[in-house]
């Protein structure tokens, strides 16, 4: 089985998309339904399609521009191949076609899920389930895959070389990089474009229907109504999945690029062995991304309910027990896999505290941490977001007093609700640390997403539920049908709550993960704050996702301002379209949102991009210090996460309770022991919070995932630039490399290893190795080295040498660490 | 001169009480108007002092316990004295003495400034201001005071004895934090409870008199209006005053401290002279303070207009004015105070970088630069939240859909503005630190605080105009009246928001000269936000500014509920209130208003206080290693910071913006084309989004300030204890301190210093010394030395050695931060 490993991850991925496409042929065997809903369905279905085939085309523009960015990158730094822009772009392909997958069959399952309702709730489930399945299926198996498939191909291009296995291993991570940096492109567009579509049009067939005109939700006469469909499955389907596509990806990117450290740690402790081509910890978490794509599927198929008249609370129960089951077979595979794949013990660099021997059970240990945490974020986030708790009643109570008070109440719940999650991250961070190093954090957060598969689907679900009940209102379909729904949909809004806590949670671990890599990739030893540039650096970082968040949120009050026109335009224009004789245009709306959102979304998305690149780069070159570039861009990433995990659980939770708080009246809500029903001012002042909180939720606070992540990989792609030509500063200075003593034990006969490298006057490069002892008697030479050649030559025998145990690097370093710690003690 | 320079702060802080002695004298002989004004006035300055001697009574407990504190901490830690606990005391009583003042003026003001009204707008300028100069000069005069005498007194108790001038100068500005802390902590009281005090009379006030019973603002009939306009000078005059008082005293503590170290390094490179008794660095920045007093007081005097017909662009200008020639002054001034009082060139030791030779004009560049930051962060807040900028225009036109979007322009508002202010305060971070280190950092707060008496006058005045309309109305005085207070009013308003801004630029800039003194005093070697709970406390301190912002902003609704069940009950019970017949009961709104903020400030206050000392000192129990503790201490004081300066700036100017999108349509605004009046719907959602932000502006967003100051003020008071005991645990660890090569120059004498220090079994310390050449020939110890002794009495000798330029420590860091470079180049 050991040598046939690296092929796993590939297979469980085939076995994922075989099931994928399975059900999806299940669910298009499912009846649509009548004439009308088939049209109503397909107009969703086109206007989803419209939005998707307008952002490909941005999306082109944008792969050309960034791979030119990327061949840069191959031409000016060594470890860098252009294969890259290859990856970056079968990332972005791969993403999109997971997102175009979600959509379609999003699309196809709402009105089959109205037509499942005519007869039953648990058809309905299981067709709207089994939508979302197919979704989480897609965007979990595409990963997997993609992922597999380049490592298997750049091992075969680049590990047969001359350099060092860790070297060699870098440049194949390096290229691996442009695939995450490629999917989480895509999810910039799926999700802060489609986080503006979705609230644009939302509020653009709210301001003119509900209000102006007087007429329900999803009232057909309403030419938004269309576009507002569309924008559920935009922004939820296809967002949420391009978003946790992403944060997969890069997740087991970066646990791979720390298991390469971890395997030269051991290496240097001479702990590596023939098993699994001596690169277990960096197949490990791709591993377990295979076996949790199985464990999803087993879950999937425990969801169901029986009765039909169940409610909400067994529908929930349903979906949890599928999620706990699917949770648990991982985290026991993956028991058994880091006791199988890894070697009992192994030496980990643990910064400033230099190496220590950890049990392979350590990194079980991270990986359950990972998962209770992500668990217990969601349940943090379900208590503040969730109906009838006390968060959301202060909301409702706060509405008795006007809209004022219930907009106090619903950011105050969003501000407290970040003490719980934070508290949670940080114990996270440190204890994953404390039991596994870097590499532990890593393993903790693709713990945390090896059920992606089974929490898209839980998540994809509820958007179909939420469009069935639009198409049953569109239909003018029996009230039973749309009350089948509204179970679906409720459940659909909670667990969208609790997802969005799981995105964040993972965003910021994988954004954690990634800093880490960056830092090891650029070969700065830490990030210290008490640098001034690097301070100043963490406060631009931490303005970052607070100007992003309001420059989306402007976009959706221009987008729907868009819409609100036209809307206006069409109820004027259009003759009979009030009295359901005269058709709207719902094409018209579905392009206005459209353009509006692709158009808005650049800004926010080049300050993501490009902010990074002057940070790091600008600093590099003003200075002329490359290291310093990568410190200040460090602190720099340091403040967009503090900044957006902030902000992201504010914005989420806030707008999360604020639309529950407006459901509250739905049934009738106490409010200051009076009942209040929909209609009253009461409920007037709680959609007035609810429509603050719509892009709080939905635009501006996901989008935060994809800032904090953005940053990083911008980070990680560029680390190498700002790595490699620190060295080639150094070397032009023409000094001393390291010049430090070692005492080797108490007794001391001291060992001393010089390096000197040179630039000599004709390019090429020279480094002079001198070993010395020194003991009472004096001193003497006990080895001489010279070596010399091209700059890369020179370097790469320069590593040969301290794969030894014996090496200079690490004597260097040891001495280095020793020096510190006894000044600072 | 040069040897009475030291009584010089002093002297001027006494004219400046002098001056300010003369100004109250003035405003008190001006007339207070018929009885009725007279009555009014009284009940006002009654109520504000009823809370202030609540709040009294409530800060003895505090200040008893913070004694207790304060005193382990001296039993504890040998270099913390217990005279710390008296300079705590009497910074308290400083600071509160000088919010008495400033209340006690503002409330003999208000109606002297009606009156004035009565007859010009010049006079009642006149009176306003001068209300607000008595203020700002008190403030400022006892900080300076207090801040010279303390400083005199412990240079007299401490620097007599044996130890080098390094330790004993630490010793004395220990204890004069004690004095900052003291002063902080009445700014916690004032401003957090003042804030909560302020909103919670002004919402229970509006709620039930103008919505409820539709009665207008500061109507007699109104119970709660005496408490409103208490709330005034509780929140804006006695808070604000506070708030500046606690800067001010903190940003010269921490230059005084930092220009300690820039001493010891100047003193190891030869450069310390007998001027200005050899501590010139330490002060120039109280000289430069009791300089800006004069400055002040003479920008004072040129505050006033001729004009009766003035509108608020000359009173602005008027003011304006004052305050440019006060900063022009202090600038001027700066510039011989710097040539003058520091060597040409200074030896300052840049972190990571090593010694570099500073000119003294780098530091007047620093001062230069926080001025200037200073001018332009005004600036950039008075563009967010003035009425007619694009900005407050945009939420007057999104008010025409009503009250949700108002909100989300507003909050959008807020986001948006923190880029211009943080990029300015990234900028000053850099280029004051490139300029003199975090001396220069430090020198940038200090001349940006040094014209605080101006700035508070300034700031000061607007509540008294407010309050004199207050008074206007109540009295029933001729309309002409109310006009011109109305004018000084909005001209306060806009001096309000600036004086925010200044207030948060202030104190996060102090909090930056207080994080870098703590790095210093702990003598860690950085913070590495690399090392996992460093990053976690990071995340930890980025989430506290949020939820203490949502406890706070509860609070207020909690305070104001009280206050409206008040108002409530008064209306029913008292026969013919609203007649004007049956007088209300003003002093339980009072009452109640004091009651509830004092009751909601603790939560938020122990917050504050308590949490640093559970990170600090918890992190260094837990984890054995004290170092470790001070690094996680200054990780979560990072993210205070960044996360505080943040919420801070969104919150004031989310708040201002929407003040003034409210006041646009007094006079009737443009919203999309059409003039929208008062009373329209459009205004109607504005007042919904001003009744939103006033608890942003004036409670949340303004403790901000306190809760980065106090958050790195605690942890300077600590920072002896992090730093104090790791040095004892490497001792016990017997192990060589350092060890360590020093290359001469390039042909190699090498010469190698090595110290270790040991524990011997009856307790006492050793550290041997010894200092070797290495040449082609061999090596030849140079020579030998042995210390023996107590802990103190070793380090002591130690700390002479290192007074040479020839020193042991001077060296290992030289060649700790060459080999550091080598290895990262």
């Amino acid at each position: 089985m050991e040598q046939y490993i690296l092929y796993v991850p590939a297979l469980l991925a085939i076995i994922g998309l075989i099931f994928m496409g399975a059900k999806y042929a299940w669910v298009k065997k499912q009846d649509s339904g009548n004439e009308r809903m088939k049209e109503l369905s397909a107009s969703i279905k086109e206007g989803a399609l419209a939005f998707l085939s307008a952002e490909y085309r941005l999306l082109l523009i944008f792969v050309i521009i960034a791979s030119i960015l990327l061949g840069v990158v191959a031409y000016v730094v060594p470890s860098t191949e252009y294969i890259i822009i290859l990856a970056f772009i079968v990332g972005a392909i791969f993403s999109a076609f997971a997102g175009n997958i979600g959509m379609r069959i999003a699309t196809d399952a709402n009105a089959r899920t109205t037509q499942a309702a005519r007869t039953s709730l648990p058809k309905a489930l299981k067709v709207s389930f089994g939508g979302g399945t197919v979704m989480g299926m897609g965007v979990a198996s595409l990963a997997v895959l993609g992922l597999s498939l380049f490592f298997i191909l750049f091992l075969n291009m680049y590990m047969s070389g001359e350099g060092s296995f860790y070297d060699n291993m870098t440049v194949v991570l390096e290229a691996l990089a442009g695939f995450s940096l490629g999917a989480e492109s895509i999810a910039l567009f799926a999700r802060v474009g489609g986080g503006i579509y979705t609230k644009a049009a939302d509020v653009g067939a709210d301001l003119v229907g509900k209000v102006e005109a007087g007429i329900p939700e999803d009232d057909p006469r309403n030419p938004a109504t269309i576009a507002d469909n569309v924008g559920d499955n935009v922004g939820d389907v296809a967002g949420m999945g391009a978003d946790l596509f992403g944060s997969y990806v890069a997740t087991v990117l970066a646990s791979m690029v720390l298991g390469n450290y971890v395997l030269r740690d051991m290496r240097e402790a001479g702990q590596v062995t023939e098993a699994f081509d001596g690169m277990g910890p960096i197949l490990l978490p791709l591993v377990i991304a295979g076996v949790g794509i199985i464990a999803s599927i087993i879950g999937t198929l425990l969801v169901g309910i029986k009765n039909n008249e169940a409610k909400e609370a067994q529908v929930q129960k349903a979906l949890d027990t599928g999620n706990w089951i699917a949770i648990v077979i991982t985290l026991v595979a993956s028991w058994f896999l880091i006791d199988w794949m890894l070697p009992e013990t192994m030496s980990m660099n643990f910064f400033g505290e230099g190496a220590k021997e950890i049990s392979s059970m350590n990194v079980f240990w991270s990986a359950l941490i990972g998962l209770a945490v992500g668990g217990l974020i969601s349940w943090v986030t379900a208590y503040y977001t969730s109906m009838g708790k006390d968060p959301v009643n202060d909301i409702v109570n706060n509405s008795g007093t006007g809209a004022a008070t219930n907009i106090i109440a619903g950011l105050a719940v969003g501000m407290i609700s970040t003490a719980g999650s934070v508290l949670l991250f940080a114990a996270a961070i440190w204890a994953s640390y404390a039991f596994a190093g870097f590499y532990g954090v890593a393993i903790a957060a693709s713990a945390m997403m090896a059920t992606t598969a089974m929490q898209l689907a839980i998540d994809a679900f509820g958007p179909i539920a939420d469009n069935a009940g639009g198409v049953a209102e569109m239909a003018e379909l029996p009230e039973e049908v749309r009350e089948r729904t509204d179970i679906l949909d409720s459940v659909g809004n909670t667990t969208a709550a609790v997802g969005k806590g799981f995105a964040i949670a993972s965003a910021a671990l994988t954004a954690l993960a990634l800093f880490a890599a960056f830092v090891t990739f650029t070969g700065i030893d830490g990030i210290n704050i008490f640098k001034a540039p690097v301070l100043a650096a963490l406060f631009v970082g931490g303005m970052i996702p607070v100007v992003f968040s309001a420059l989306a949120m402007k976009s959706v009050g221009k987008a729907a301002m868009a819409m609100v026109m036209e809307v206006r335009r069409q109820f004027k224009e259009i003759p009979g379209i009030m009295e359901g004789t005269g058709k709207p245009e719902y094409d018209k709306c579905v392009a206005i949102s459209t353009q509006a959102s692709l158009k808005e979304m650049l800004l926010p998305g080049l300050i993501t991009i490009v902010t990074p690149l002057l940070i790091g780069l600008g600093t590099a070159m003003i200075s002329g210090n490359y290291t310093l570039g990568a410190e200040v861009l460090g602190g720099y990433m340091a403040g967009v996460c503090v900044s957006g995990v902030m902000w992201a659980i504010f914005q989420n939770n806030a707008g999360g309770a604020w639309d529950n708080a407006k459901k509250s009246f739905e049934a009738g809500a106490m409010v200051n022991g009076k009942i209040e029903k929909k209609g009253s001012d009461a409920h007037k002042a709680a959609v007035t919070g609810d429509t603050v909180g719509d892009p709080f939720k939905d635009t501006s606070g996901p989008s935060m995932n994809i800032l904090i992540k953005l940053t990083c990989l911008v980070g990680l792609v560029i680390a190498p630039i700002l790595g490699g030509h620190s060295s080639e500063e150094g070397l032009a200075m023409n000094t001393t490399v390291a010049e430090v003593n070692f005492s080797e034990n108490e007794n001391s006969v001291e060992k001393r290893v010089e390096v000197k490298m040179t630039k000599n006057e004709d390019g090429t490069t020279k480094a002079n190795v001198v070993t010395t002892t020194v003991t009472n008697g004096g001193e003497e030479v006990v080895e001489e080295k010279v070596f010399e050649g091209t700059e890369e030559e020179v370097k790469a025998q320069l590593d040969k040498m301290s794969e030894t145990s014996e090496d200079v690097q690490v004597k260097v370093k040891k001495v280095i660490k020793e020096v510190k710690e006894e000044v600072e003690n």
